[in-house]
């Protein structure tokens, strides 16, 4: 591949964002899709409580960015404050970024090969690797000596996005218009897209395993279909993660850092499990976020106010979220895409599956959200067609609320309790200040009509999420 | 009334399980609607997994039983194994049982009055209540001095129902054919039901709020529509809890007793709350599970191994229950009618309201069951029209596994982290043995297609279920 072989060094300041509109026909199809998917999300939302907050952007000529998956463009493992942005966007324009899951080195022949965005950013040869940092430890490795980073953090992530003219205390409200899994570049997969679920050691289920070999982990390979024509996913095969040697010489004898090639001739396919499950297809991005204020490089791992490692699965197409504005230019970043998960995410991944979004971003200013429902957001706000929801976390600004070593702390504190509890107060703020109720209103409303599920309790900051439909506020 | 002047101790041997059966008219309603109702039911269930260990009724008549509730057929805050059955039935016949809030007294003018059950079960003056004990603390008060029974344990149960030759070791099946709200019988609010939710001394939220004056109870009277056109609730008023004296003479500060008679001309209240909110009809059986056998006389409150106060919304009409029978008889009871909860009844309680219910009991024999997906079941199973859910506690058994003080001591120990838990290893069980598979592929499912939410964490063993979409498996 001759992505193999160029050095990214080289070309580094040909770092491009917009690759894509010097293909007209890709460029036409995308804005095609774009003018309906565009009507369908705001008539969603103008008949919410939200769009009182609504900026509805005043141009008439909005642009369409398209931000492509590559060593040049991801950062792996981290938000950081100090990245420089791909792109910088007005206030509504449109952004196209395709996002690479972490895990497809588990099975590069269906998820990496062929794919030369995919392909630049898993290149790792005795030399060097294409994207050498992965995570927020030290880049000399010399905390476990596993890569740099440590992989302390995992997901490829697709970014920063600037928008132009946002400063703290600002909402940035994304809108995710289309959501596509990314076919296999390989000629033996047409057709199809295929994601990793690794039950590893972060899992819940680890410590309590009841056959044999304890504590083990297993990765099972999902086939998904491209094409759109089916909206379920199959197992094809799983395997035990064995010790792997990564092109360094370090032996990785658990998934303890991302994107380490795995050897097929080192382990053992089961094919054919879970031959009666079908798994229904929930496209969406479990890292969607700003980058945070509180430190200059921050593990992708927990999530916080700003978003991140949320890892809910409604947060795909249709749907919108509302993020707070930490740093100026709001710096989004996507990935970790999955083409399906549980409320859990139990065994410590989704369908971790390469999928391309297509977002519409709008900025609300503080100074225009004075009086509305969105005036001191400080927490991820999720809007699906049918549903609010807030996220709650066991901490709810971990880097502030845990001091100096909180990126270490948190591994350690958390627990489905504390999550409930943050969401359960982000319910009752919501509740009171997008529909007026007093707190008794909003108290009698959380226990007789308001869903509490569980998010995740893999990802150090375990999460919670309430959930109250919009069929249940009538006009006044 | 009546009901208010006669001795109930004087005709107690006439306590009878079936007056309605002499009224034809309302016979024939039940039995044609039961007709339609049930052969949905077996239809959803022969198409699932778990068909595989029904036993299809053999008898061509089966028998339809009616359970009225009044103060000689409830037990109110406790199950007990001491407990005579109202009535023994066949394995496959019917039973109608009605339930009845104990919040009724929140409002009596709208709940209670004209109706001679319930005036029955609250009949309270200077020298006797209908129903003396009231949960499963000392007959003579001698704890708290709250009252008989010391509300340790709060819902009116009607019950128990035995079901002939039923033995440990066995599952009883119990199929929820019809649930009705029950009309209020006051002329002035012909065609409405009536529910209250409380916001407790016993909620999530009650020891964080906002607004003062703080730690306040507040009642909150909903109206639901009786007639079955409508199916949202709405509240009316709602009113901050003040200490009443119950006709004993004993002040409640708080709502540590259930029952007590709310004097409307002490509370002020609130019209017009909510106002602009319409909250879902989900109307279900907060509290039905079996007798068990650790205990002679069990708080109702904490849910356990044989069901009892689950309070999960899916409990309603369509739905299939699966519990393990502790002693002879299985001895099944049902009480604590909701019209409508969120997932978590974060404030302490749901729209408590007062509903009917016609069941279907299937006997399923310990003998019959080796090799089948219901063998060693010991927890309680939920079978819905569109999934299967588990229910995890923090405690699956927690009278056996917290020894001789365990009724006083769950309510200090219980977490969402340990119901979780517990709730992950049912459904691996589950999976494991209704879908064969192995614990790998088990784990893999549940981390990308099963789904884990907050059940309760009022019940002193708090709750988190699983849900797994019966759509997941297809035939092999």
């Amino acid at each position: 591949m001759s992505d193999r072989t160029r050095d990214p060094l080289a070309d580094a300041s040909s770092t491009t964002a917009d690759p894509a509109p010097d293909d007209p026909a890709r460029r036409n199809f995308m804005l095609g899709s774009l003018a309906g998917a565009g009507a369908v999300a705001l008539a969603g939302l103008s008949s919410s409580a939200l769009a009182q907050a609504q900026t509805a952007p005043t141009r008439t000529t909005l642009s369409h960015h398209y931000v492509p998956a590559s060593d040049k463009t991801v950062h792996w493992g981290y938000f950081s404050k100090q990245l420089k942005p791909l792109v910088e966007v007005d206030s509504g324009d449109f952004v196209t970024i395709e996002t690479v899951t972490h895990h497809a080195n588990d099975d590069a022949d269906r998820m990496v090969k062929g794919d030369p965005g995919v392909e630049s950013i898993f290149y790792w040869d005795k030399k060097r690797k294409g994207v050498n940092r992965r995570g927020a430890g030290p880049e000399d490795a010399s905390l476990f000596g596993r890569g740099a980073g440590e992989g302390l953090g995992v997901h490829v992530c697709t970014g920063p996005v600037a928008v132009k003219g946002a400063q703290p205390g600002d909402v940035l409200e994304v809108r995710i218009l289309d959501v596509k899994p990314r076919p296999s570049a390989n000629p033996k997969y047409r057709g199809k897209a295929f994601g990793s679920n690794a039950a590893a050691w972060w899992g819940f289920h680890f410590n309590d395993q009841i056959e044999e070999p304890k504590k083990r982990e297993v990765i099972t390979i999902y086939e998904v279909d491209a094409t759109g024509e089916s909206d379920t996913a199959r197992a094809l095969y799983n395997f035990r993660w064995t010790p792997q040697t990564d092109p360094f010489g370090v032996v990785h004898k658990t998934i303890d850092y991302p994107g380490v090639p795995v050897d097929h001739k080192t382990i053992k396919h089961n094919w054919g499990v879970l031959k009666n499950v079908r798994v229904p297809v929930r496209p969406h991005f479990g890292v969607m976020g700003l980058a945070p204020k509180e430190a200059d490089i921050v593990d992708s791992i927990p999530p916080s106010y700003t978003g991140g490692n949320i890892d809910n699965w409604r947060i795909g197409k249709g749907a919108t979220m509302f993020y707070p504005v930490a740093l100026p230019g709001a710096l989004l970043s996507v990935g970790d895409p999955h083409a399906g998960q549980g409320d859990s995410e139990l065994c410590g991944t989704a369908i971790e599956c390469s999928l391309t979004g297509t977002f519409q971003l709008i900025l609300h200013k503080a100074s225009a959200l004075k009086g509305t429902p969105l005036q001191a957001l400080n927490y991820p706000l999720l809007e699906t067609q049918t549903e609010f929801l807030v996220h709650g976390f066991s901490y709810p600004n971990y880097l502030a609320d845990l001091g100096a070593k909180a990126q270490s702390e948190i591994y350690g504190k958390s627990s489905v309790d504390l999550a409930l509890r943050d969401a359960f107060r982000k319910m009752r703020h919501f509740l009171m200040t997008t529909q007026n109720l007093s707190e008794d209103e909003a108290v009698s409303l959380m226990s007789v009509g308001v869903d509490f599920a569980i998010t995740q309790v893999v990802d150090g900051n375990w999460g919670v999420h309430a959930a109250v439909k919009k069929a249940l506020f009538v006009s006044s």
